[in-house]
């Protein structure tokens, strides 16, 4: 028995899953970061995240672990999404998912609907940007900040916490001083002037990224940052949560809870953050499920620095019921690993190791984002 | 047996080798990329390449492994430089050398000469900073481009790739759009003055260099780039991959395969590279000889994000035959400890391991730069 | 046995220890990075110095391995801080430590007090910052560089390096070129006059932060500079060894060593750097003892490029007496284990890891501070 066999998990960011068929390149697609397969590479079923659905979820429709790629599709095109969903899903151990909800909402599951299929409870966070381009269709450049405002406390009324994708939209390097409400104004002025002239609202102006991080700080929500790793998208070199140092200082006077997302390939970076800084939490999701046979080094690597008290969980599944299963595996594996090691080691105690579990999949979530009753 | 016994290797980034015998301040400066021994750190032999030697070579000279640093450059001495040149390079696995030509080709054996000590194949790569130094001694800045063009297109009828040493030049923090005609000429003229001043020819200028590797790509050439580790004259802080992201982006418009070399200590960034694009290559040669035990890991790192279609084997071997021999070992024992790791971990199916070493060791280079013989 | 039992250390760099007792809140917060305990992370205990503290002092003042936190500080209590003291330091295999002297010295043990409780030599690094802001006291802005030269000269007559906090202050982007007499005058008056508008003397200016360093090295003195890994008040994005090439590259003119301290997560960076610079020595202090059992894997790293003669053995212990145990036990356990794997694999052979291990040891320090005696 694993140390973590019978410790519930909290999943602190993750993303509905789709709900309808999937064809062989739909679901390479949403594999890892690559846009899809191409005609170098070969399949992306040639790579970890591949294999780890073959080796974990093929036994959950029927198949001997690391059964071919093309046995799995044909086995899940048999039993239909509904069915596939239904079984990866209450496979899990998690019984409170934090989901964002930003991205792509119309296509994929509601949070109570996953949760429902876990037998958990689903909570929201509220993307940033996506509420910032919603207003921007209704408003006035001189309304935007208020009306952005009231928007966003009454989307988070309901939730647990915000995030921010500024990494995909300008970069991590953030100017920490609040902007003022004239700055907020002329960039509103240019958002909506793009809009107008039938570009669709998207925020990717340093002022307005600025203004809505604050703004969700304001009202004390724990606010989540996408850090590191992501698609072709991304400049990744702007994505160094080192970058965000000051920034991260700056919140500290509002003493609310930082959440550095990813962090992959800056997750020691990561960890120094969470130590010199009481109000930071990181994570290694997304990366754990896409290294494979590397995820105990990359989370030993994150546990460097980062205090026990410091470290979430979180799948970061998109899409892809596999990749909750996939992501939840390889953290667990990883975690118990590294735990139990420790303890053969003489390095900590298993009342420490117990201690240490029960932070990292569940209680440092509770403290952190208030859930008082997970 | 390991998984890798059978299996031939292309070497897709390598050098000539030296012909002449060498002292032991001689043999020392060309074994890691510190220029020779000093008065601070003692011999180099003491490095993870110098105890490579000893332990690899020294039996190929009818030593005994680890045999003294002297007692090799006694026997190697002995021998002579071509029956050692002899001995190490026929011992090697690898059947076909991508050999870049560009740098002391003429104190170096030929990609010829290389080749049939080893009884394979030798490929060239073109440097295009070599070509464009070589036209610069004979044109205007007016002709320089079209001349340009002219000699890479001629060079490249009997070559299978184009290498940039950007990184050594002006960094990797690259401009992507194609300079202008006029810029050309601009830059050319600054260049045929300082020639003309009587500097040597050198291309250091960031509108030439990205030229040069518009011009190689045009002509659906494979482009090299040289990434990370290298000697005291790189400033390494310029040579992570992340800074070539956006010209990565821009070369994914004409299709061209983007390789990026060593990478080492940005590999897992190459790896992320490798993952999100898929026209991009990665290796790790030149870091593996000189990391010694932790060869595994960098490899294993390159690994996590980079799918297995994507990497490349290269020993970036340059001037002594030891560089090979070592490169090669280190290589081979890497990946088929990965392997068969993941095949006794139940990550990866024996089939699948032997496919991932078939593509890494040959496929993937054969595939990469239409090696369609080999 | 282990290979390091029988092998004196030079802790080439580390700091006086405190003189009074420590409530909790106190001690907490000198364990690590951290300013101290706060609301979200909990006890810092709960990192791997304060694990390390449980396993290896529990034993030393009467307590089993692992002892709880709060029986180690009730010990602690009850013992007194002199025989704590006393106890700790003694059992340290340390025979000479290299102590830096300019920060918060009047509640420090002196470098003599330290090593009269190890049974060994202090010998004093000069922090140059300090001196500066000494001299800044009590002189004008013209008579600056004379003055600070003179102190300077006076106090390394007795010491056997400098140290620069460079990286605290202004980063390690540093312009290598030596500043003019009249740059120099400028930027201390702007310094004179702060302190006189009533602000402590803060050397904060890339003018005077060269000035310092050429000043150190022109006396021919090795010079230390802080990398990487520090608290709160550093932007680590700053603190990457590779920043420093151009200075490093310029101080080899003089032919004086330069010492890269903890470098962590750059550490790699700084073995590259040791590999192409001769005159650059490196060491992981202060990381080993916080990353608990990443410690072997982090000095592993460093050792992939860095030449077995270019490292160097550091605790950086700073207030506890604690800390110089624990980051010494770390040191002998993770370079011990490297070794003797080496050993194991064939890598070396058990001569070559004794060279290695005294040369780290001690060997590495001796040549590059000239002390002879040890």
């Amino acid at each position: 028995m694993s140390l973590l066999d019978d410790v519930e998990l909290i999943d602190h960011h993750c993303h509905g899953i789709v709900r309808m068929d999937l064809d062989r390149a739909g679901f390479e697609s949403m594999l890892c970061e690559a846009d899809g397969p191409g005609r170098w590479h070969g399949s992306l079923f040639d790579t970890h995240v591949g294999l780890g659905i073959r080796r974990w979820c093929a036994p959950l429709l029927g198949l001997p672990s690391l059964a071919p790629a093309d046995d799995y599709l044909a086995a899940r095109h048999q039993l239909g999404v509904d069915e596939v969903n239904r079984r990866l899903i209450s496979s899990l151990p998690t019984r409170k998912f934090l989901i964002d909800t930003g991205f792509q909402p119309e296509s994929l599951t509601s949070p109570s609907e996953l949760a429902a299929l876990a037998g958990g409870v689903g909570e929201e966070i509220v993307r940033l940007e996506q509420v910032a381009e919603h207003v921007a269709t209704s408003t006035s450049a001189a309304r935007f900040a208020d009306d952005f405002r009231a928007e966003l406390s009454r989307r988070c009324a309901n939730a647990v916490g915000v995030k921010s994708v500024a990494a995909y939209r300008v970069g991590l390097r953030l100017d920490p001083a609040r902007p003022t409400d004239g700055e907020v104004t002329d960039a509103a002025g240019r958002l909506l002037r793009a809009v107008e002239s039938g570009a669709a609202a998207r925020v990717a102006d340093p002022v307005l990224t600025r203004f809505l991080i604050w703004s969700g700080a304001d009202l004390g929500m724990p606010v989540q940052f996408h850090v590191g790793y992501g698609d072709a998208d991304v400049d990744l070199a702007d994505c160094d949560p080192l970058l965000l140092t000051p920034m991260i200082r700056a919140l500290g006077e509002l003493d609310v809870p930082v959440m550095l997302l990813h962090n992959y390939p800056f997750h020691r970076h990561a960890g120094y953050l969470a130590q010199v800084f009481d109000h930071v939490f990181v994570d290694v999701g997304l990366a754990l499920h896409n290294v494979g046979p590397g995820a105990p080094g990359v989370l030993a690597e994150l546990l460097e620095l980062a205090p026990f008290g410091s470290v979430l969980f979180s799948s970061d599944a998109f899409g892809l019921p596999e990749l909750y299963v996939v992501g939840t595996t390889v953290f667990q594996r990883s975690l118990a690993g590294y735990l139990e090691a420790g303890v053969a080691d003489e390095a900590w105690t298993s009342e420490d190791a117990r201690r240490f579990a029960t932070g990292i999949c569940r209680g440092n979530a509770r403290r952190a984002y208030r859930l008082e009753d997970s």
